[in-house]
């Protein structure tokens, strides 16, 4: 069975998601959909490509539609890119889709569907996930050609993402909340990657500051590592460096929002 | 596969419709489920009719299931409609069901199916989504005749529901919030065959009225057509005249709600 | 096809619950999932337990996964159940899996899937629904055997949950708020089997104490029994007995929250 994914702003508290199964199963009845997630934070581009770049690798091969598109019905491109791990990304060309392949071999084929012969016609000017992008990625995964999904576009037109990178200032660590989940745990832009050479050390306490507010926080490997009500500082399942406080919100009660600092430094 | 849709007010915060979904596999493991909405506002039957009304055109030819029941284990009926277009519409009879079929030729074969020999038993009181309308849905999938469901009804004794309608008043559209979606856009009564003698012309400037207070409000095609924070008249994707804000809320930032008034009228 | 249900407390707000979904796809594409829910209240292990029991008789016999997990990557075990009527249930063994399988024949099988081989590799610390529990059961509905998923366990060692119990003061049955659904229905820890000898009759009035506070409230089957913003004491869909108020909340109307005691009396 073709597996479609999709990742959208919709929430759940409209029919739109419902609508667009509808619109796929009715072009592939065999189609295997996933809702990978239609929280992301209305119109944040940025929050939906993480989520889907972050997600990628858990998902099957398939056909992978992410909809956060505050420009629909004007001039942003639609499109379908193909990876060169054979997935195919569809929605806006607004920089949602771009840093997933960036961790999966890049894009080898970039298509724009905004007048695809796939698509429902009339188009509304308000809903493309119905008209362009559920049909696209239903037609796909019945087993159309991409290249007959629309007009051929060189990928390196697509709109890329900037996002937000950590920095050091000494020993400090100097890092962004990029996504905040439902628990209030806070993931911030600093990974794996950048804490060979920061001083922390598993187990240890290290100090955490935001908006100028400087507390003592242990660096360890899951929340029972300390009391409930107490912050820890671990790395999250996708290898993120991550603040969390135990069987509460770190976000709510640090005081963190989406894009704030966040200053780490080991002690002693 | 035979499709079998879900529209309800019961929300997300319970396991009232993964316990639909158990009780529709044990009893037809090949149906394919949509979950249309169960966001519907609690126990509103318009706004649930209204949703399957629109949507219903979307989805493949199947067993709708719509239960939006406040006079659940009462004197209502419970209700299978096959319509003229082949699909069955499963609920109470209590107007949900009726506006859907209008728009597809028509209700050719109703049944009560409130004893129906499909149903679980013992019926509970409180629990008919489970108990008669998803068991009587699953039967129907798996391909038991409409009219082993229950007992013959004639369809002119279903419950009708009366939709507001718009209205002129000299040149001004007098029409009602029909319906607002997560977005805060305002769908209208209103739709695109009122439209014609309204002097409304795309792309111009109209005035929007809504509790006395006037507005400026373009009249375009998509959110994009107006800044960030303006207000916008557009047809919808369900072709409905509606109100937005780009990037913001129009039953919020204008102060409608569900049943304003709203008035429209061309300047100039 | 084998079913595979999923009950969380992992909310509608992330992709986790989709991560999850793509895991059992990708590793057991003919699995159907049923997402049982995922709004139980973060952490309430009794809560999440109290849901899966009363469901499971409403599922096809599968493999239950149930993930409220305040101790994820501590000391708790995780574990696979097997039960006498051939049920598999997945997650935490921290109680919130044991009181299902007692109303299925108990355990006959206890499988210790820390470090089963069927887990992803590395096991995140704090997402073991993707990491463990999801794979676990994917790999068990694709056909292996729960011997292979990990060390054998004897069943008496589980952990076991105490569920709070109702009492008679005299003729006054005090019970406790076991469960409130998103109506704001209050099922009670008093069931059909506890009412004989309540002096309690359908149809008739009984009081209702909450904090100090005395009503009067009806004895009926549906809530269409009594009028809208009026009491109803009634038998609910698990034949648990319980509080609500017709076309409103008695959560919030009559101020009863989890666990608080409600004193019932006959009247005259």
């Amino acid at each position: 069975m073709p597996v479609v994914t999709l990742l959208t702003d919709y929430g759940h508290g409209d029919d739109f998601v419902g609508v667009c199964h509808g619109v796929i199963v009715g072009i592939c009845s065999a189609a295997r959909i996933i809702d990978l997630s239609h929280a992301i934070p209305r119109h944040h581009v940025r929050a939906g490509a993480v989520v889907l770049r972050d997600a990628l690798p858990y998902l099957p091969v398939g056909f992978h539609v992410a909809v956060v598109d505050p420009g629909v019905g004007g001039e942003r491109r639609a499109v379908a890119l193909r990876t060169a791990d054979e997935r195919v990304l569809i929605g806006p060309d607004n920089g949602v889709l771009t840093p997933a392949p960036q961790r999966a071999g890049g894009v080898v084929e970039a298509i724009d569907v905004g007048r695809s012969p796939f698509r429902l016609t009339p188009v509304s000017a308000t809903f493309h996930g119905r008209d362009i992008f559920a049909p696209v990625a239903a037609r796909l995964a019945a087993g159309a050609a991409t290249a007959d999904a629309g007009d051929p576009l060189d990928p390196r037109e697509l709109t890329e993402l900037t996002l937000p990178r950590p920095r050091y200032e000494g020993t400090t660590l100097v890092a962004h909340a990029l996504a905040i989940d439902g628990f209030g745990n806070v993931a911030l832009d600093a990974g794996h990657d950048d804490l060979p050479g920061s001083g922390l050390r598993l187990g240890a306490t290290a100090e955490l500051e935001v908006a100028g507010t400087r507390r003592a926080i242990r660096y360890g490997l899951t929340f029972t590592d300390v009391a409930a009500g107490e912050p820890l500082l671990y790395e999250d399942a996708h290898r993120a460096l991550a603040v969390a406080v135990n069987r509460a919100s770190a976000a709510r009660g640090l005081g963190i929002g989406l894009d704030d600092e966040v200053r780490i430094r080991p002690v002693g």
